[in-house]
């Protein structure tokens, strides 16, 4: 699915609403190391992206002083006027306040909480800006115009370094009581399991983040004696790609653990088809890039494990959007929050 | 909290709406022993309940007929008038398909699946009938008038024979995208585990139902050489409820039995917790009866494990409504369902 490829003046069907695109607006994404900076057509298309460097540590003022030029020059150079662009979308890592739209609890930026970047923003560029986790805006930009287009109720995985969630329920972004919910990587599924970073025991992240498909992957190594390249590959090396790489070049080892991998995935998919009956689960992130490799054990495991109306009902597939995802649907979310507003 | 003695004309909040009581409606709760049939205000005040034997092994033609006999009886003896009426709430336990409100599965009424029994009940009434899962309503009566008033996320489960579940998400009930959803009894919590009856592996019903709690207190008597009054009940007799008698009368193994029972609902709730975000748990059901016994533990559990803003967001309590919590729920989501309708 290529949505850039469609032509300017399509009619698509985005969600279940049918969308003429009409305007543009801009979504800022913004990752521990790069800052993504995309237009956006209101069907979801992205014009173009340009990318700045986050800079963390330079705290948050920098970077919001980056973005307010890096908004401008792109609206300008596209000839996007303020009134076209209407909102600014903006998303990032971390728990986000959803009244105050404020990072209110952020491991990768602690500098940044509390700060009030939206309305930094929005009062420099004379546009409302709305803050999402960059989680959620993956999932809507997914369930708009990626992987779960059509879909009412959806769930959202994105498998990377983290195991991080999104959910879609009756048509509309969750985010819970206080914008915490969907921690779907924290759901326990052997509380005999090890203990994560976060406080939980055997959740689904201390099985399929990546630091721990790797260390999965080096307990298997020091116990099976079959020959596989990954014996060549150095401890830092041997990542989620370099073992779906050798799995896709023929290494029985690397096969092994990355079914392993799915079959645990598989666990965890059981417990959110049984509790949200969804029509979709999109898998999304680094480590979902394994595809059919990852995803047919994932479906083993739900066809034996799931109940039966539960298991008939969702369509377990991998996310469309890529690493755009994100920037789509913080632009996407912020326009229909502003709709709701007005 | 006993909604029953507010007087007839006391304004109360019901879930986060303000409500006159000024008519009655009927409620109709089917389960596998009995079928209760009661008036309830529309604030949620059950005026008079009645029961009569539900006779599953007769199917659901003739229960059909003695329900629309006892409601008219009902609202014969009470003076209540179809025009007052409007509607009738009917539950049952089983997958109710949200659209033709009609059982598609269940495991103790099989006879009844496909039946039109709100159909049926309907025409002979003359007022709307709607069908809804017996832990939805239960759910929902909590909600609206029980343990769950005045949040806007809730989750419910009920302890029994079974674990059920139910979901009041952004203000709605959440059926998902079959009317399968809220099966939080088939979460997974250790995937090493032992199978259930649903088609999963250590699901939180195959740990908590009341069958396997007893299963794991004889395991815990062969095992452990204490002295103990639960070595006097026979195998048959030793339930859940003996359980927790035995605990409050000073026992220490059931004691730790129970102990045990509430870490192990505590896991369950973790996952909960962290996906959902949830201002509430409320937790109904026979072997909620065991009260803080289960709950301290459980709570325990996620103070530990939850993570930090989720845990800090959700009360952890038992459901106020007891036995009436379905039937009151079935009456006051119909009412809700109908005036969507208009």
């Amino acid at each position: 699915m290529n949505a850039k490829r469609r032509a300017a003046g399509d009619t698509v069907v985005s969600g279940s609403r049918e969308v003429s695109p009409s305007f543009r607006t801009i979504g800022v994404d913004i990752g521990g190391t790069n800052i993504k900076i995309a237009s956006v057509w209101n069907d979801g298309r992205v014009v173009t992206s340009r990318q700045i460097s986050t800079d963390a540590h330079d705290g948050p003022e920098s970077a919001c002083h980056r973005i307010i030029e890096a908004v401008r020059d792109l609206a300008h150079d596209e000839g996007i006027s303020s009134q076209e662009m209407r909102v600014v979308g903006m998303d990032c890592a971390g728990l986000v306040d959803p009244q105050r739209e404020v990072v209110i609890d952020s491991p990768n930026l602690r500098a940044w909480e509390e700060y009030p970047l939206a309305a930094r923003v929005s009062e420099a560029l004379g546009v409302p800006v709305h803050l999402e986790n960059d989680v959620n805006a993956m999932a809507y930009g997914e369930w708009r115009c990626g992987a779960g287009r059509g879909a009412r109720h959806l769930v959202c995985l994105t498998l990377g370094t983290g195991v991080g969630g999104g959910l879609i329920l009756d048509g509309r972004l969750y985010r819970g009581a206080r914008g915490a919910a969907a921690e779907v990587g924290h759901m326990t599924i052997d509380f005999h399991g090890a203990r994560c970073t976060c406080p939980n025991v055997g959740c689904l992240e201390r099985h399929l983040g990546a630091a721990y498909i790797a260390e999965r992957a080096r307990a298997r190594l020091a116990q099976d004696p079959r020959a596989s390249a990954l014996r060549q590959v150095s401890g830092e090396e041997l990542t989620p790609e370099t073992l779906s790489r050798a799995a896709a070049a023929g290494d029985a080892m690397a096969a092994d653990i990355l079914e392993e991998t799915g079959e645990l995935l598989g666990h965890g998919l059981v417990s959110l088809i049984n509790v949200f009956n969804p029509e979709r689960v999109v898998i999304g992130g680094g480590v979902a890039q394994a595809g059919e490799a990852l995803l047919a054990p994932a479906r083993r495991v739900v066809a034996r494990h799931a109940m039966s109306v539960q298991r008939q009902t969702a369509e377990i597939v991998i996310a469309a959007l890529g690493n755009d995802a994100a920037v789509v649907g913080a632009a996407l979310l912020a326009l229909e929050r502003q709709d709701a507003r007005v």
